[in-house]
């Protein structure tokens, strides 16, 4: 076994370093994983540069990492679902499988789940890695490392979309185009909605959304938002059955209460400021509910399997590439906002094909 | 048949007034009611008070009353499931039959709906009154007028209850003990709540709750909101599965969005002012749903059933009895916050037991 | 107006023939249709074979037709949602709008439905027909009279889907290869189903299916119901999360409750023989659901939106066209099982392209 | 620490004998359990008296008893729910925690569950047994050790309950009055439904069950089957909303489907044979939908919630009292079909007053 475990560690606020730390040992249910994708999300970034996410607080060095693929180098005595050199996305969050959440089937909600680079738990942005044998899922052989890194975005979009009850025949406004808005938009497709709109404040971002073959609509600043509401509806060609926030600022989650058709459901993904002005009566007296989205919770086989027969292609939304050496620079790019998901490949993209860690 | 249609008419704000119209001709699918027993709400006093509720707003003489009872003194040529002298509760809602909502079950939101007293429509506190026969629910020999008049509100609390899908075992916090609180209460209890805890600033309030057999919690105010959302997790020995808001006071709806266990629901039924602060982030965060409740849908007969079961006592709620012809002094007892529900007789209330038009 | 109106009539079993009937007067909430296209299903032919379908039986001389489409002639006082000159697609079924089926959303199980060509009601096989406006669905310009017709068994499809409750991910599996049952796979794509596997005893239909770009599997006469199981999980790689029997077979209605995934659901369109031996135990003890189909309800606009969306393409279903002229030829080769959908055309098919009444 | 571990073993079919085994060591999650309620149910029967129960086999020597409570006798380092000297009931089946079923919230599904006194798996009629901690539930001080192993068939019921959606203003048919119909039945009535009818070919447990306070009816022998399901609707005023059938037997389970109101549910708690003739065109044309129930699911804390609150009354169930040295003759009892339920007590009913173990 190497004795290479090059990881990142957070240390504190703005201080991120490439670190050895020891190959873990892992019990009768887990497999040691040698890491080879790992997206970065907003979330790393917030804990990087303020050392804190939501009430989550970095006390302790902290390994990032978390929207993750592998291979697995070694399996406990007890695994049976995976074999050495199975490549394998990695679901990050390990329930405690106990807790009424976890026995209802709502383990997102578990009060004890391990969750992947949120305080006091490590990520898996290193050379080695171990996981709960059951959290990780085989990739078929058509399906790239890279895509097995993005299950983790894809599953946030289709617990929206499910979370939502989109289904056939429905009309979608998207408000944030992301890559969590993106890959909502392209989830709600795969469950049969007929019309997705996605609407953002930032023309390049539609732009992107665009080339994914998505509809899109530019919020303007300063627009009155009854005149919003009626370029949505105009835009569909119908008020929306389900509205999706992925951008928790206030603007996008008033249009989702306001512009859902009633009766319909609006999906909190982003999560905003903790206190809000809304316009709460005018949802809920219209009977449009209101429902938020924590991680996801039994997505990762659903999006492995649009993923791998082809209802959504997850592959444009990766426009940068980093090697794990090249972490904090990966860090800057995103902080810069720059592109849709950069992704960091902890071993060489390909012997044939080298890698140029550098945006594509 | 009589002459007399004596009927109260708001004319404008303030201006409430006992005068005589036509007896209303009735179509083919409807009845001819003389009627029983109206109850009075609190949007009736809004009317009458200010000339609106929410957006509705008075612009022609309206005739009053919509929680009400009847007894069929006519029927149309087509009508099958009434016959004369068939004593019904009155559901006061009759929706276009035909739209996308009415189609789909949920004709409560249907935009066409004829609501008695709301503007454009008539109400049915007259002598007589015309409705819809299918919307006329023929109440058995031991269900009594008055009963049948708080179908309407027991309605909106078992719409409450549905709409929050209460279950076997579950805990259910109910935010504000007016008539629509309480009811909301007795409802969650019938459909099977093992623990209900009915929360009010006003202590005269839970006194009459807790003479109704329901645990009650007083809200005081300038409370810190955690010691609150803590006092309900100790009274009820657990974090409610639902909270139901029947109040619209800014804190309750709080209360209910914070106090709910993670993966719950948060009903609305009071809807409270147009813009709110609110913790969106602490509910949507944990998945606690936000639901709300417009009128009630197919729940007249479920009412009804819980009524005639004995599932639902209501009577206790009715404090005070008037005439018609006392209709004024009757809404001003209303307005100043007598007692829980002040009922109108439109007939004498029992010829052997000569009716005290007076509070009992 | 022209007076014209071709219709035709089943006097009896075995007794169709064209005739002229007046052109009916509309009321103020119907539409009168130029009639376009007219589908042959099988309930079709039973009642012209048989003089019967299931337990309605043909009493008095009854015009055929259900699948159809036409354009709006002529249209009453009150319809707002048509023009003349609209092209629709007509749902056969329009329902008493009052019982409780109707006011809970679910009309299809209306007792008192009016349904084209069910006895003792009409059908819609003629020059002109009325209908209630609101069941009538305005088709966009891309969607061809063909294609609106076709929504009627696409709409028994859908329904299909949905109370399989056919979600993003899953495996499903449809017995039966017939119309009913390639509208059912189609749907069950459209609602993000990830593989679908169609089973049938006859290559012929399988053929068509592959055409299609469905994936097929053939059901060997005499074969072990156990080795057919297995079959059908190796096909899909797994248990079919939903099951859909579309042919109403012993065989297959056998097969859906056995190879259902536990927790799952199998569908029954089929309706198949009054009595059957089943291996009720073998599904339920796994709490495998069996839920049955009864037409379709709300789902004609799902269907559209599907078809108008390019979800689903119908177009190659039609096999055969016949002018309302050559009806009793268009009924005789739906006898005789050729092709997949018969089309009758009321109107000539396109001025430009003269039609060839012939198999196409 | 007691040597004594007398333990009631099924050796192979018809020889249950009284024997010593080691008391058992526990693992970290785990609790040790002084056994003392432990009741007798149908499959215990079965295992006796063929060595089988539908496809479960005994091969080996297997301990009886899964309807049990007991008090904690010593708690794993792990455990936290529970202390020692708490009495508790006990959840018989703890499954894998892994697998899709689990983590879906339908761990009664799960393939690998280990289940008490279900072959392969021992049971707990023995004085000490060891059980997962999280599935063992504390019985708050009013709740009797009898009432706790009662949760277990209740919990049977309340599935049963679940399963049909069984809601407020509901009709509901159970048919079989065991032990599992009528707590069937009270669950019904627990969630709810305003009416609910037993029915069962013997008087004497209609009897018992009209004592209970439940409506019944008596099928007879040689009636036709419309008769009886005219009976039915007779007897409750309308179409059943949700049937259960607890008996398994053919002619309850054609009623379930046959009397059910269109649209309504009709579930199965019974398996009865493996192949039967049944109508099920006649349920599923009306989409009847039928529903299996395979023990319980997350329905302790609910069943344990209905008995602590008084919402469900389960003490008259137990008619026969037995002490573990005289399990045989408890069993015999049982076969006899004497009363309804035959509880073994493991620990000495009540010091003050002295057990007499016969029939009360």
């Amino acid at each position: 076994m190497a004795q290479d475990n090059l990881t990142a560690m957070l240390y504190k606020q703005k201080d991120l370093k490439l670190v050895q730390t020891p190959i873990p040992e892992i019990r009768d249910d887990e497999v040691l994983l040698r890491m080879d994708c790992v997206g970065i999300c907003g979330s790393d970034v917030h804990y990087w540069q303020s050392g804190a996410c939501g009430h989550f607080l970095l006390k302790e060095p902290m390994i990032m990492g978390h929207e993750a693929s592998g291979v697995v180098a070694k399996i406990g005595a007890k695994v049976k679902n995976l074999r050495v050199g199975d490549r394998v996305a990695i679901e990050p969050g390990v329930p405690c499988r106990s807790c009424e959440f976890c026995r209802t089937g709502r383990y997102n909600l578990c009060p004890d789940i391990v969750f992947c680079a949120t305080p006091p738990h490590h990520g898996n942005l290193a050379r080695y890695y171990k996981h709960a044998a059951d959290f990780c899922y085989k990739l078929p052989d058509h399906v790239s490392m890279e895509e097995g890194a993005l299950l983790e975005p894809l599953s946030v979009g289709v617990h929206a979309a499910r979370r939502g009850g989109v289904s056939a025949g429905q009309a979608v406004l998207v408000a944030g185009a992301g890559p969590v808005g993106l890959l909502a938009a392209l989830a709600a497709r795969a469950q049969g909605a007929s019309s997705v709109l996605l609407a953002d404040i930032k023309q390049s971002r539609l732009d992107f959304a665009q080339k994914m073959g998505l509809e899109t609509l530019l919020m303007r600043e300063g627009e009155e938002e009854a005149s919003l509401v009626q370029r949505v509806h105009a835009a569909l060609g119908t008020h929306p059955d389900v509205s999706i926030d992925a951008s928790g600022a206030n603007a996008a989650v008033r249009l989702c209460m306001l512009a859902t058709k009633s009766g319909g459901v609006a999906v909190m993904v982003g999560m905003g400021r903790p206190e809000q002005s809304l316009p709460l009566a005018a949802a809920v007296a219209r009977e449009v509910d209101v429902r938020g989205v924590f991680r996801y919770v039994n997505e990762y086989p659903i999006a492995l399997g649009m993923v791998a027969s082809g209802q959504v292609n997850v592959k444009p939304l990766v426009t940068h590439h980093f090697s794990l050496e090249q972490t904090v620079e990966a860090y800057e790019t995103t902080l810069r906002g720059e592109g849709i998901k950069v992704m960091i490949h902890v071993q060489p993209r390909d012997a044939n094909n080298p890698v140029k860690f550098q945006a594509n």
